[in-house]
């Protein structure tokens, strides 16, 4: 008879097993499934999901993880696997059937009615539905329960253990350091980047795509690339991690930074234990740690001059035309422009986080039970004047582009911008352990990067939770300070804002400009610049 | 509560739901898989199978078959449901679980064998593990029981109620009448077919095959197709039925016939009646009558005259280098051009036949414990020698070539042959049905064609056997002469072996000269031409 740790690393391998054939079921769908598969495809994967649930929530196996959490004979990173596990199970078993029915008929009616309300550009036609899964999420915040705010509860299911009280204050500091530096930049002197949106033919983008990915360590025999509608990432083992990208012909970026930012994802779960299989300690930290990776490949590494520096050359080769007359310089500033827009996805680097801040703060009073779905357009609309100054001209580029909150899932947000505040942190200690990390990067080399990630972020899994992670990584927990320092520095240089403060030049097309800004931002600058490696 | 017949029916949903995610992650090993992938594939399928198979042979749904199996209030096709699931379940449930594992371990250790033996060509490697097989197909007769002859219940695995006592006569009549035709081809002057190996570009073969199975009436808004090693057709619901082919750049026909056979496969699939999805009256009528829709779009129209009446002049604008001083009679016949060959696989119309008589004779005697694996490579040169005349020169050519006894496939090749059969008796039936058939096809129109398939055969799913089915549309039971007869008018014309007959020439370069075949064939060819519609 297997040991009881055997008994339950067989069990989750199984259930490991269920979940990534449905996986693949997902990345068919979105890569090569014909259009007239799609009912019978939901319906398999409903089936997988369906059982892939049961064979999790069976009492044999609470029974069986209750017995290892009192055995003493387990080594240390066992008994993790163990507690986290316990942690899942108790959550999975807290809801009924008839709860786990009523959601999923409410959040499938609202997807339905979520596409319905887009064809029409009409959030009226949603907001019913969207109040019943607001009202279902209420109850399930209930049901997990929580200490401080019921909005935890919702969190905790993206990134464990994350609270109102640790994200209040991270996101008050992207109000209070970041805001000032986009709106500084609003003011400064526009950068072109026309020569960006030639035309650029697809063969020729999807064959730049392969070797971007291939020097940042990617392993295609491993993996592989496909075309999709939207990028992603999916695993169905540490050794079938797959990417998807999509081509824009005129817009020189739309694959570029997309296949960078999916190969972040492709490389964290490439370097997952492959021994630790269907295992906490085989999975991705969190979400956000997941994000962390995303974008640090993609802004820190992808959106740098030094790796510009090597890799320009290469692009100029593949399109010549296109980029003849442009110099490195412009390339860099072109691909680092910061200009306000409506749609999140589209977003720089620097705008993205008042997106999020802005659906953060909307989560949060709807959890509070503050705002209901009917209002929920008035709140959206104003929150976009205050914080990024431009008001969304009708319901699709305003509350119905995101796709979230029809699939039931509140709290994850958050995620994306603790992604890149965790990525600026965890580069900088990587900045401190990789002697001249910056000129490898200027000579094109990836490698002791990737490995020092492997080290010290992937290899652990899951067994540390985000803000752990952190904390064994960089010395210090989750601290704005690094962010905001690297934005600043960065888009200073970028902007020349120091300059143009002296100079006092400001672009007229900008409808940007507000007193006292200028002012502010020097002064969050100034001090953030020596701030590092301190708590907020 | 749901009606007893809608539990069932819910119940075949679900087991259908996890086959047709398990045939999803073969469909993707074969096209997508990246080369690390495989491993964890594996264990994935395995996994899904296990879940498949419990579900299955689960006590409570033998109880609701049995409960079902007494009600009178189902329809008849409802019954028949009920009773073809029950003779899968009672199969099923007959081996135990230690006898499944040792079944499973030898077929594993047979396929790891058969790869190493190949890769020495070698067959003494593949030998024991081999004999392992043996024993327990043999074991698995006894245990499924028969009447007659132990291999009729390795028969009925593939082909249900397929006996020893059908198949005898069925292959004596392929001894009797198809071999003096080959034989008598085989002294005919050989066909120029060296315009098919001349150089066709990947690009246009791709395109050339969508246009055929376009033409032929494929789905591709229900399907698609990609590249594999192997051609093969899977389904995962008949609204998402796939392809796969290969393209030889020297060789015309490679991808051609092989998309025109994959083709026939799947418009039966895409054809199986929806709302029986997962019940047998939704699935295919068994593997002959599957390979018989193959055949009979691949050779009956595919190779047939009218066909490519219509088709030649496309082919021709697609590579008018290559096809330029051929004339439309001219690629017929060197479509059609029979000779012997070691590989069954690569097999003509004709010879084909022949190779699956020598494995059906080889298995029979299998099952009656007449030889054992040590002396099969001997039994298996000697009956080469004896019906195609050609000795194999080495294991891979030879007892090497075949994947399925190592799959523990054992009973499997007849349904080949009996496919080719059914496809000529049908197709006759649909010339009878179908008026100026012939006339259709060389205008291009497969329409009719298809809707009687569709009609007589695929609506009907498994509700009937191969037998059944094919009384039901053709007025008969499997009467070969239907394919004899075929065969002979076809090759005759193709061969002018009326005319040979009275010249005599002979061309030297065949080694296959022999007294008195000629006189034996003209006898044969006959009778037989004026035999349509009688029993054998």
């Amino acid at each position: 008879m297997p040991s009881y740790y055997d008994q339950y690393r067989e069990k989750q391998r199984k259930i490991a097993d269920i979940y990534n054939a449905i996986a693949l079921l997902h990345w068919d769908k979105e890569t090569y499934l014909p259009n007239k598969g799609a009912s019978f495809r939901a319906q398999q994967i409903a089936t997988l999901s369906g059982i892939a649930h049961n064979e999790f929530v069976d009492s044999r196996f609470g029974r069986l993880l209750n017995r290892l959490a009192n055995m003493t004979i387990l080594s240390e990173k066992e008994m993790k696997n163990i507690v986290l596990t316990q942690k899942d199970y108790d959550k999975a078993t807290k809801f009924t059937d008839e709860f786990v029915k009523k959601k999923s008929l409410a959040v499938s009616e609202a997807y339905h009615s979520w596409i319905e309300a887009r064809k029409a550009n009409d959030y009226e036609i949603f907001a019913p539905a969207l109040q019943k899964v607001i009202d279902i999420i209420r109850e399930e915040a209930e049901i997990i329960g929580y200490t401080d705010h019921p909005y935890d509860a919702c969190l905790d299911n993206y990134e464990a253990e994350m609270t109102v009280a640790i994200l209040d204050p991270f996101f008050e500091g992207i109000k209070n350091d970041l805001k000032p530096l986009v709106d500084k930049i609003s003011q400064a002197k526009k950068i072109d980047k026309s020569f960006l949106h030639k035309t650029f033919p697809k063969e020729a983008q999807w064959e730049l795509g392969l070797e971007v990915l291939t020097h940042l360590g990617y392993d295609f025999e491993a993996g592989r690339q496909d075309i999709s509608t939207h990028p992603f990432t999916t695993s169905f083992s540490p050794q079938d991690v797959r990417v998807t990208t999509r081509i824009d012909e005129n817009d020189f970026s739309n694959m570029t930074w997309s296949c960078i930012h999916e190969g972040g994802h492709a490389l964290y779960e490439q370097g997952l234990p492959v021994d630790q299989y269907g295992l906490p300690s085989g999975q991705a930290a969190s979400l956000a740690i997941h994000e962390s990776q995303s974008r640090l490949w993609e802004n820190n590494v992808g959106r740098s001059r030094e790796y510009w520096n090597f890799f320009f050359p290469k692009i100029k080769e593949r399109f010549p035309k296109q980029f003849k007359k442009v110099k490195l310089d412009n390339f860099y500033r072109a691909i680092n422009t910061v200009s306000p827009n409506l749609i999140r996805t589209e977003a720089d680097e620097l705008h993205y986080h008042l997106h999020v801040l802005i659906r953060y703060e909307i989560e949060k009073a709807i959890l509070a039970k503050e705002v209901d779905a009917k209002d929920l357009k008035e709140m959206w609309n104003a929150k976009y004047e205050e914080y990024l100054g431009i008001n969304p001209t009708d319901d699709l580029s305003g509350i119905l582009q995101d796709i979230h909150w029809s699939h039931g899932s509140i709290g994850y947000f958050p995620t994306y911008s603790l992604g890149s505040f965790y990525a600026a942190q965890i580069y900088a200690a990587a900045e401190k352990d990789i002697p001249k990390l910056s000129s490898l990067l200027s000579k094109g080399k990836t490698k002791q990067l990737l490995e020092w990630l492997r080290t010290n972020i992937h290899k652990h899994g899951r067994t540390y939770n985000a803000e752990e992670l952190c904390e064994l990584v960089t010395g210090e927990p989750l601290n704005t300070s690094y962010f905001i320092d690297y934005a600043t520095k960065k888009f200073e240089d970028i902007y020349d804002l120091n300059k143009k403060e002296k100079g006092g030049q400001i672009d007229k097309s900008t409808n940007k400009e507000k007193g006292g800004k200028g002012k502010k931002s020097k002064k969050k600058k100034s001090t953030g610049k020596k701030k590092k490696k301190k708590n907020k």
